[in-house]
């Protein structure tokens, strides 16, 4: 959605992939929109449904996929029921934003949170020549970045003037006569719009009710087949939780292939063909303006609370040969285990060239490769794309000296 | 240097990292040029040479490395002496191919094979506005490459004005008033350059001299140390052979990373350091115009030559996600054992992203994973990079389907 809301030209719906009557007609699934569960009653396999016109009924099952999502974090703040306050995870929520750009003039936002979607929203909020500032109550630009790495991004902002406040708590929103006022500790931020990007959590309040385990983060626990403690109950998408293929514990790292990869395996494990989930790695990228932002597997801070003991190095190479026109920095921090020398997590940050390499890596965590294996596979290279070593080589070769040092 | 020789602006010195001097005096080796080892005395551990001035003398050694290269190959026809008939390998080659486009004002260019270096080279004397023919013998345009990837690039030649004569053998070349004449079979071709691309040879007669063991290619045969089979001799770089990873077999893949490397392993070997070369997956990428062509591991013919029982798809996908800007098709073919449910090969051509996603699949034949393992794994999804199943992910369910039907 950020890509879309960037571009005024674009319609929201051209994001929308399968309409309400694909289901119904062509795959002949009875799709009832406007209707809530209230509660599961899993002794007598049914649930409560109420709908919009406020009738309620049961309806039975024989196996049942709780597939709730998560919802945005809303701040625990004064004012944040007013209008020009929003967030963005549904088709819904980008069309308000994207709305409300045009009929409230939005010429000054404000955004809380510095993840993913808010990285992504800033690039858009400035694509659309809108005035950013950017709050975070932790000091800590990325904290699950590398430092150097951090900092490339927070130049990057800079450079594109998004006014970045790090550590900024905010108090209060008002309205005023032309929009909103953002009171924070030391100062006070006129804007049109508000946007909160400070994360999601699980729906898992209907799992919680019908006595299903909830993890750590409150997300619905399931096993390798995606099925909760109720054998007939199964739970899918950013509600449920995975293992992680370095630690081998429950993490909850809501994203895009693994929702999708979930939905799929119910599907075979309900129609009789029984399959296990892979674990995930936690690889993920984004584009903050013109840099690529890649991670997999786990920081450094991540891989000592997981018992491991971990190794850090960083690098910076080149994203194409020697001397090869268009070349620019990249930008590598790699983790690995001293005690078993196995390669645990990688982290890049570029101009370009990031968002793909981090697959290699990713594929080393899941075969459980160590540094030293990793480092002796045979990428490609030609002078418009790498350097002869590629930096991921180059990487895992100053993190194995590290490692036998 | 194709990328080099595209742009007359640069000097091709521009490529030169490390000059003789540095050798010399920073790393005190006392390097020698303008000569030339005539043979080599296993029993007396002695090199016999003779340098420029005519000087003949032996040298003793405790350790002999034999880096000699490959060269390219001339076509065995009439001509191949004029002035014009060229080759390129070395930055001498480079040099010249450089002046002479300039000094001999080249308009027109024949080059024969279609390897990487002859399709990079296309590439160059179009971006100089050089009328260009290529000939090849083969009918077969590209022969280690799946069929409809091949007829892409085909695509993007035709595109480029590249005239492509496949299945055209060069009878002879002659001199004329103003540059050369190509002789073939059924008609000729008028130009100042032709430029042989047809391949490289290993350059292994000094070693064949010495009673050392060679390949069927006959490369210098090494094991895994880089050792000939004399304990005090070792060969690295163009000249010496590689296991592959997936048959486990001798292969001779003259490319960068590999040299490097067997160059480092030396190193460590003569130095007390006992290190085994990795084996190579035959992992290369190369750019053609606006494509970009990658492989790794074996083709389906390589993995049925090598005894397995190969499974062969080809899948369309997307560079990027659901209608984001920039994306473009990619065409996949990746292949897997029916017996072993091994991963044994991917190929890849798109006009982006086909460079590193490459490294993904590498990294798979490296660890030996099946193509469910492949399958299963965590790759990264962001709409300006990708489909949420990376196109890697989307050929490996492919053929898990086709290998399990």
């Amino acid at each position: 959605m950020p890509y879309n809301i960037a571009d005024p030209s674009r319609e929201i719906d051209d994001l929308v992939v399968r309409q309400v009557q694909v289901f119904r007609e062509k795959q002949d699934i009875d799709l009832r929109i406007g209707h809530r569960v209230q509660a599961i009653d899993r002794s007598a396999k049914a649930v409560s449904v109420v709908n919009v016109r406020g009738e309620a009924f049961t309806l039975g099952y024989d196996t049942l996929l709780i597939a709730t999502g998560a919802s945005p974090i809303i701040l625990d703040r004064p004012g944040m029921d007013l209008p020009g306050v929003m967030v963005l995870k549904s088709l819904e929520h980008g069309r308000r934003i994207k709305e409300w750009l045009t009929t409230a003039k939005v010429k000054q936002a404000v955004l809380v949170g510095m993840g993913y979607i808010g990285l992504e929203m800033a690039e858009a909020l400035r694509a659309r020549g809108i005035e950013l500032h950017m709050l975070k109550n932790n000091p800590n630009l990325l904290p699950w970045l590398h430092q150097d790495l951090s900092e490339l991004v927070q130049k990057e902002l800079d450079a594109n003037e998004v006014r970045l406040h790090p550590g900024c708590d905010v108090k209060r929103v008002e309205k005023t006569d032309d929009g909103l006022e953002v009171i924070c500790e030391s100062f006070n931020i006129k804007a049109q719009l508000l946007l909160l990007a400070i994360g999601v959590k699980p729906n898992s309040e209907l799992a919680a009710g019908a006595g299903l385990e909830l993890g750590p983060r409150k997300e619905i626990a399931v096993d390798k087949r995606a099925r909760t403690l109720d054998e007939n109950i199964y739970s899918a998408g950013d509600c449920a939780d995975a293992y992680h293929v370095v630690t081998g514990q429950k993490v909850w790292i809501p994203l895009a292939l693994r929702a999708n990869r979930a939905g799929y395996a119910v599907a075979d494990n309900v129609t009789g063909r029984p399959v296990e989930l892979p674990g995930v790695a936690g690889t993920a990228v984004f584009k903050c303006f013109d840099l690529e932002i890649a991670r997999t597997g786990l920081t450094r801070h991540e891989a000592a609370q997981a018992g491991f003991d971990p190794v850090e190095i960083y690098i910076t190479s080149r994203t194409r040969a020697h001397r090869h026109p268009g070349a620019s920095e990249m930008r590598v921090a790699m983790v690995g285990d001293k005690k078993s020398g196995k390669l645990l997590g990688t982290q890049i940050v570029s101009r370009e060239g990031a968002a793909h390499r981090i697959n290699a890596p990713a594929v080393a965590l899941h075969a459980g490769l160590t540094v030293e294996e990793f480092s002796r596979t045979d990428l490609a290279y030609a002078p418009p794309f790498s350097p002869v070593w590629d930096p991921m080589l180059t990487a895992a070769n100053q993190l194995l000296k590290e490692m036998q040092s």
